[in-house]
């Protein structure tokens, strides 16, 4: 038996994806950047292993046997068994791990309740465990491109720091890859509050959202054609310059424009609720009594809100956040004597009520080999 | 003395005004259309009376001295006194009004603090009133571009049925009037539900926002460059025709077109709320349920809902309506027995909760000259 396991970690889009040009492949109508986030706080753990004797291709998602049917999941396994057989064809040598089948074994060590892209993480492991298992020689930017086809974001969690997501412009999708904007170690004081909004009405999803936005939206074509290629240049010179003033002001205007165009989709789509909206206000109110942007808010597909700000603001930024939402679970493993009690008039002290988990963290690197590993050297799945 | 009494209705766009080219002239950055609707249920009374003893112009607004000293009352009262001076030196037998203070009695029908924008029923029937009171020669088109001074969707109430403000080009504004699209006896069966939607917060003065939307958002130039102009000419055909479907679409695709744009800000203007959107959802399951458009939402700047719908479907929208909010006021004088008990699937049953109260009413005519009197023959208000 073979096997390899990988971590991956979550990415959290500063410019927004959204919209596909081709569904089947997952290429995008824009490019987008994001921010990779620390796995210590979420990550995905993916064993992948194969053998001879394997009789079927299975997947274990945090301890549930899942169907690896969907063409996606299948896209991906292809390429990458295409890839390990042009090995073997080369190097007759070789193991044909290529013709044997897969156990793949995978693991959050978040919730997957919270509502936090986990497929990102998710694809990441499962395409990266897989390369490492296969031995395969291609660099990250070519695999994101098969990390790509099972979950377009997926293809960002390929590398750690900076990501942008290059939309390309060919037909197959092969120049349609995530390319490094700047390591973690360019700008490692980075951090990400994320607040889990309580929510009862389930979201629509983003691949229908998506679908509806582009065939609907008036105002999608302008955002995609002229409002995201200029500010795409402008936020990676801005991560490049580590100015923080500009990164936030571009991220949160981002976000706003993103969930402009689901508004503007016919039927609408809502992913920001009361509570997404309290917090947007909230954030506005702190740059402005600090007098500069010193917290930048961003919303994905759900009302859950992520709070990026330096490290140098902490004391600010997680002390209004604790200042209002000290009652929510979240705040255990860290410090908060050393927090300033922030305060913004108007702020109703109920607000804490729509969230119902805080989670902090920090930029954070790329997928890692480890030798934690799911699946025991009988090839059984650890429980 | 001399006194006049004029009535004047509210009107609710399909097509959105959001934007000013010129902030003290009130001139729009975009054409927009709307719906008068009837005074038996919305509208405000107003005598303007003048004399050579009064001392000093003075407004009383629902009982109580309210300043006439805002530029734009100022504007407006400067206006209507020099079209008075020119009739008076044409014909110089004509009592000297211009030159005599006024006294000016205004009162609602409705509760100011229900949000519905009174300020437009307010202009319009100050206006009129006083055009009335000077004798004027002037049209309504000529004197709606006198109360777009005052508040910019006044100038629409000063017609009854459908109404287009054309935006107009010149820098003085002498073509940034209101015309009527279709009178009310063009199509007497369009009926408006409007649902008041509780808000804790106070929202943005709509001049603050669109300053803030003119000046930050990227989409709202493609608004108002392509999506608008195209969307006034086949609303304005939707009306002619009397295709409710048509009409009804582009109508909700404005609303959220303009929300939209809100959103897009920095910061961003939020008006819909979460009882706002579920509204909206309501509305579009309807119709989906129906197979066709036969009920149309569009909100301005607040969380109210105005729901258009012909005659011909009022068991079945104001039975959804029912069916969800027969325990909020506004019922009374209605009756529902004749409504069918219209089921969404999926709809919580407390979405009641949000709203405080039902205005049940329909298209109505423009202003009118009344004997109802707020002042006596003495020149006193009558309380």
């Amino acid at each position: 038996m073979y096997s390899a396991s990988v971590t991956a970690p979550v990415n959290i889009a500063t410019l927004k994806y959204w919209g596909k040009r081709d569904k089947d492949l997952n290429l995008p109508t824009n490019s987008s950047i994001s921010v990779t986030l620390s796995q210590k706080d979420l990550r995905t753990l993916t064993t992948a292993a194969t053998c001879e004797s394997f009789i079927k291709d299975e997947l274990y998602l945090n301890g549930n046997l899942e169907s690896l049917e969907s063409p996606r999941t299948q896209a991906c396994l292809a390429d990458l068994r295409r890839l390990r057989a042009e090995l073997e064809a080369a190097n007759t040598s070789l193991p044909k791990l290529s013709q044997f089948k897969l156990r793949i074994v995978s693991e959050n060590n978040f919730p997957t309740a919270a509502g936090l892209a986990s497929s990102a993480a998710g694809f990441a492991a499962l395409i990266t465990a897989i390369a490492k298992l296969y031995e395969l020689p291609q660099d990250m930017s070519e695999l994101s491109k098969i990390a790509r086809k099972g979950s377009g974001s997926a293809c960002r969690s390929l590398f750690g720091g900076f990501v942008a997501w290059e939309m390309g412009e060919l037909k197959n999708g092969e120049d349609s890859k995530a390319v490094e904007v700047a390591p973690l170690s360019h700008w490692p004081t980075l951090k990400a509050a994320i607040l889990v909004v309580s929510d009862d009405k389930k979201d629509t999803p983003s691949t229908t959202g998506m679908q509806t936005t582009v065939k609907t939206s008036d105002l999608f074509q302008y955002r995609i054609n002229e409002v995201v290629p200029k500010r795409f240049e402008e936020m990676k010179q801005s991560i490049l310059n580590k100015e923080f003033e500009t990164f936030g002001e571009l991220t949160m205007k981002d976000s706003n424009s993103f969930h402009a165009v689901c508004l503007d989709s016919y039927p609408p789509i809502f992913y920001l609720n009361d509570t997404s909206k309290r917090i947007i206000k909230l954030i506005h109110k702190l740059n402005e009594q600090e007098g500069k942007i010193i917290a930048a808010y961003t919303f994905d597909a759900g009302p859950n809100a992520v709070i990026y700000y330096d490290e140098s603001n902490e004391s600010k930024v997680l002390g209004l956040i604790h200042t209002y939402f000290n009652q929510v679970g979240g705040w255990e493993k860290f410090d908060t004597t050393t927090l300033e009690k922030v305060i913004i008039e108007g702020t109703s002290s109920d607000i804490y009520k729509g969230v119902s988990r805080i989670i902090l963290t920090s930029i954070g690197g790329g997928p890692q080999v480890t030798n934690e590993s799911l699946i025991d050297q009988d090839g059984k799945v650890i429980a």
